[in-house]
């Protein structure tokens, strides 16, 4: 794969009063409840927080926009489509002219709920990667209620992993932190199974050896599973196959959890009646761990914003990614992510 | 590492009313609580279960040990002595003469709730490895409330794993269940980023080629980090890094969830009362999820029967693994995993 264009390295993104400030691109098509879903939650976002939104999809397909302007495209790229036919085949599909309008500056950043391969291939593909990164992470918040989450990357971009990839996931994700959290130092861990250097496997050992003698990140060296909820740093760093199967667990089991806390509180008149006290008490903790709360993953390493929101995404986990993407493009997530890659 | 003697191999475990019933040795000094919360747990299981437990250990350290036998073991490996050296340096510590015990006939299984690492080097070093094993795996239950739980191997004895590992991992797996809860044909799953059999790195697709063509297991293809709590199979099979650091991450997770229900419930006089119709019903579920009912995880591949108690393990920690290590011996669960990987 070339190297992307990278003439914008070191402009800083526009801010101050008389920027104009560019629109969020949501993918209108992406998701399992698409278009209607994505469409009531761009809808929202714009109205509730006054974020710009443009919807890219097919017009006649999207009902009510509400005054949203439309990009159009006329192709979808479904769910199970192959990530990389379907980026190169549907040249004209809501993913790839997403990815467009980042790239041509029509665009802050794009949002999809749908097919996440195929999403990482668009913008990877149409945005360009950042010089000097070898390979896109994708960084997933783990809440943390109380205070801001643990960042865990790389969630499945990558199964497999170099020590050297390892390090620049350590970087992209403190520059992320720091942007979207304001975080001055974010701590990182490694993820591993035991808190000594000498344990994990020879990726593990290898990046650990790497982190010590790098200047620019406050690494605090090993990190466990049970690390992870609650988070016991800012970010945490693992490959992209052990990213994805922790999280998908926790997600797993936080949703088996709540459903079977639930069927309790219905067991009779009695329960039901204690349920209704305790639930406004339960609700905080509940919302925490809300994955339509979170606001989506987010690609590194890409010359633009790209937000992942999880494909079951309501109007809800729309507006929250569109929060999410606005927040990075205008906390200069790109470019903070070029100068700590590049070590300034 | 040698073979280790397999003379015993096609001599099935004694039954019937007649068979001496040999006992579990429980080494008295390994664990957080040690060695008080592991004599109590020992005569525990001996006064309550009726099965013989013989605690190991320095005999004028045990206090009342309710007339239970003492193997004398003078030395004891700390929690955080390197495994490799304890096992060699100190050759009379409670360890290393549990898994002694196991060898010469004199006990049926060890338990110890003391260091991991040298509770598997004893039982390697001075059971021997069942021929034809490449290297023994930890099996770690899952629960699945209503049902027997999901077996998870390898829990973290193998950091780097090859193919030819995993699938023995399989049929071991396959057999533990079958030997542990009359599961006549388990069905296995692989643990990967993905359904589909491209998805993972190289170890899980050359995992899943060879685990397709074999025979005598249940191989249901891949599952995800979602499918192990609540899982979906008998039998998980992944590596031990991978293993340890996703199970480690549910327990943190079970653990914080608990603690913030809890927390939630003591705010008032109002949610107090509530949560006292609550609790008993939520009991069952907190009960399912506690790890001292689990009964320990079991290092399957070794020639013996050997189960390994968390390390804050509790008196009721202690029955629960003596009562696995019981059930184990009884089971034929060696016998079991020597004719599983000849492929009988």
């Amino acid at each position: 794969m070339g190297e992307a264009p990278t003439g914008a390295d070191a402009v800083a993104p526009p801010t101050g009063a008389d920027a104009v400030v560019l629109p969020i691109a949501v993918d209108a098509m992406g998701g399992d409840h698409a278009p209607k879903a994505i469409v009531a939650g761009a809808r929202q976002a714009a109205e509730e927080l006054g974020i710009p939104v443009v919807l890219v999809g097919r017009p006649g397909e999207l009902g009510d926009t509400g005054g949203l302007e439309v990009v159009p495209a006329s192709e979808v790229i479904a769910m199970d489509d192959d990530p990389g036919q379907g980026v190169r085949r549907k040249k004209d599909s809501s993913l790839v002219r997403a990815a467009e309008a980042v790239r041509d500056g029509k665009a802050a950043a794009m949002v999809s709920a749908g097919n996440t391969g195929a999403t990482m291939a668009s913008a990877l593909l149409r945005m360009g990667r950042i010089r000097g990164i070898a390979r896109p992470a994708i960084a997933t918040p783990i809440p943390r209620p109380g205070t801001t989450p643990t960042v865990l990357l790389d969630a499945g971009a990558n199964a497999e992993c170099s020590p050297q990839m390892l390090v620049q996931f350590a970087q992209m994700g403190a520059a992320y932190v720091t942007a979207r959290y304001a975080t001055p130092t974010p701590t990182v861990g490694l993820l591993s199974i035991g808190e000594e250097r000498s344990k994990g496997t020879p990726l593990v050992k290898e990046t650990h050896a790497l982190l010590v003698e790098m200047d620019g990140i406050d690494f605090v060296g090993n990190v466990e599973g049970r690390d992870l909820l609650p988070g016991t740093v800012d970010v945490v760093v693992t490959d992209g196959f052990t990213g994805n199967v922790v999280l998908k667990a926790l997600e797993g089991a936080l949703r088996y959890l709540m459903g079977a806390v639930v069927e309790v509180f219905d067991t009779d008149d009695a329960t039901r009646q204690a349920a209704e006290v305790l639930v406004p008490h339960l609700a905080p903790l509940a919302a925490a761990f809300d994955p339509d709360n979170t606001g989506g993953a987010v690609l590194l390493g890409v010359d633009g914003v790209c937000v992942i929101s999880h494909g079951s995404s309501t109007p809800r986990a729309i507006v929250s990614a569109v929060q999410v993407a606005h927040q990075a493009a205008t906390g200069g997530l790109v470019q903070r992510l070029k100068l700590a890659v590049a070590g300034r």
